[in-house]
């Protein structure tokens, strides 16, 4: 078994070889730390900074070993990599961060809710689809219109459908390709908010700034950071991230994403048992950042500050949005980052800037 | 030939696998970049956040050949590169920045000074020194003491040897292995001071501020950043930085180190061509670090803004320091950045920490 705090010249693996999985690896390497990938694409993004790479299935079970014999600590950079590897993993005695509970949680939005009401954290209204009855009685319970939702798998606003009416149902199942669902009730919100929130393996949680979230075609667009509000929002906020750190025994960044209603109160849509997009602000906005911040809590370091250190405006640059590099290289308050990835594909999240500017006080 | 700007996607070639080269390719990978690094050293801290190594010497021809072919534009991480390297790139085609002729002059510090004097910057009195009679006639010239440097090879305050009268020439020439040197007359400083300097492909230059420098056995310890000092201070080490630059029709980040005499006086110790330990607190205090703007330079990008956004006490981590990590990283105003190194050893630079505080005006 490893022991912590993790010393630097040790190895950091990661499952994925994405933008996240990258800048993990660039966040490892400045504190001494290796990183290894295990991925399925033959040239990822992350491969291009980490001491080590296996090119494999997520189940391949010679990688898994191998991955395992490379690393003192593993963890994952998206939620939806097989629970079962995960579970290898630690049949070969490898330390995982964040555990099995953590993702088998957020693999299943059915799962992730009730866990959320059941530790006392609202969110909106929802109910079991795997049937054009259930669909039909989730209509007689909350009315329409309903979000529909795959169980599992989807991201980016993928995987989802509205439906309007109980005629629809059989349409808004098929367009799920009849996986289980969930239906979602509305959340009548004025604004999306996040807060990226981290905990070690001591126990010690550190949360950042609120954020406020802009989605576009159920992608995020835009982070504004830190967010504005009252100082009872931000308390409430801190209040969720933290209870659920705790309720899910939590080791690592955990990413936040709630509905600020128009009374004020906060409704959990997600979370993500991993640093997120909503958190990329912090690489040029806070002391540490959430990167370093996963890192230092896996490897059982002592967490890092969270303040803010300037405002700043996230923006995603999605497909070709990334082709405007030499603009934005000219603009001073703009912090570019790319992921080295080759195709441009639309909607892809090619990178994102940070454009910075003075702190001010929220209100 | 490679046209500019460089667009990401593009591979950045590095001769040297140290920490300089480590913190360029992670930069380098920021903005989308891949890098190749050439080292003769198996296992480099750069490597390991590299998308290419290739380990051999750096006169290998067929390595060389290799760099040429990976890499749109190649740097260099240390001055003590083989001149004949470069050369060979040159004649494979491959563009190289900082160029030839900036490397030439750094290397030599007979021609390092007679250059910085011919561009009208001041520098300590000094001889060439090949000879035991050419040393005696150097104590007639200037008077003792003389501090003896190797012309070439030289660093960290290695080949140095002081000599403090006319009957110590033949020891002080054996201490340096009857290399060519020069023989320096004493700064007379009260204090030494830095500054990072870059230059980009059309010209443009961005100047970091001035720091202070604290050197113990030749190794640099600590700098403070930005320094204390009048305008009139700030104007002149300015104006000698852009000298160098424009002089050397430079392409890339430099560092210029100066002495600053009792009068307020500076006078140029030495230049080095590339990105320099003086710079490592831009990392954390400033709005692009030194490594960012070197590959922003040397790919034809416009340069970034080098103002200061914080006060930064730099620190080396030298030998076993490095074994304070978790003490260090307990800190709440302190960055850590270790390199990767494996082994130890005494006054070896294992990494350095950035101490942070609120910025406060010069005097």
């Amino acid at each position: 078994m490893t022991t912590f705090p993790l010393p630097p010249g040790a190895t950091i693996g990661v499952l994925g070889g994405g933008q996240l999985g990258r800048m993990l690896a660039m966040a490892a390497a400045r504190l001494g730390f290796d990183t290894a990938i295990l991925t399925p694409e033959a040239e990822s993004p992350a491969a291009r900074v980490a001491a080590h790479t296996i090119v494999a299935a997520y189940e391949d079970p010679a990688a898994l070993q191998a991955l395992a014999s490379l690393a003192q600590v593993i963890t994952f950079e998206f939620e939806n990599v097989p629970a079962a590897a995960l579970a290898e993993l630690e049949r070969l005695g490898a330390t995982v961060a964040p555990g099995t509970r953590a993702l088998a949680v957020a693999q299943d939005r059915l799962e992730e809710k009730s866990f959320l009401n059941a530790a006392g954290i609202a969110t909106v209204g929802f109910a079991a689809v795997d049937t054009e009855a259930d669909l039909r009685g989730a209509f007689q319970r909350f009315g329409p219109p309903l979000l529909l939702k795959t169980r599992q798998g989807g991201y980016d606003g993928k995987g989802q459908a509205w439906a309007h009416r109980a005629t629809e149902a059989p349409a808004a199942l098929a367009a799920l390709g009849h996986r289980p669902a969930i239906a979602e009730t509305p959340a009548d919100f004025r604004r999306e908010v996040a807060l990226i929130a981290a905990r070690g393996r001591d126990g010690e949680i550190a949360l950042y700034p609120l954020t406020e979230s802009h989605h576009e075609n159920g992608i995020l667009r835009r982070t504004s950071a830190p967010a504005t509000g009252t100082p009872r929002l931000f308390a409430e906020a801190e209040k969720i991230a933290a209870t659920l750190l705790v309720a899910l025994d939590y080791v690592g960044v955990l990413g936040v994403e709630m509905f600020e209603r128009d009374d004020g109160r906060l409704l959990v849509n997600e979370f993500a048992p991993r640093v997120h997009n909503t958190g990329h602000w912090t690489l040029d906005g806070c002391e540490v950042d959430q990167f370093e911040q996963h890192i230092r809590a896996i490897a059982g370091w002592p967490l890092g500050p969270t303040a803010a250190t300037c405002h700043v405006e996230m923006t995603n640059l999605l497909g070709g949005e990334a082709g405007g590099w030499a603009r934005l290289a000219r603009e001073p308050e703009t912090r570019l980052w790319l992921y080295g990835k080759r195709e441009a594909e639309a909607g892809r999240k090619m990178g994102h800037v940070n454009r910075l500017s003075p702190l001010h006080r929220s209100v």
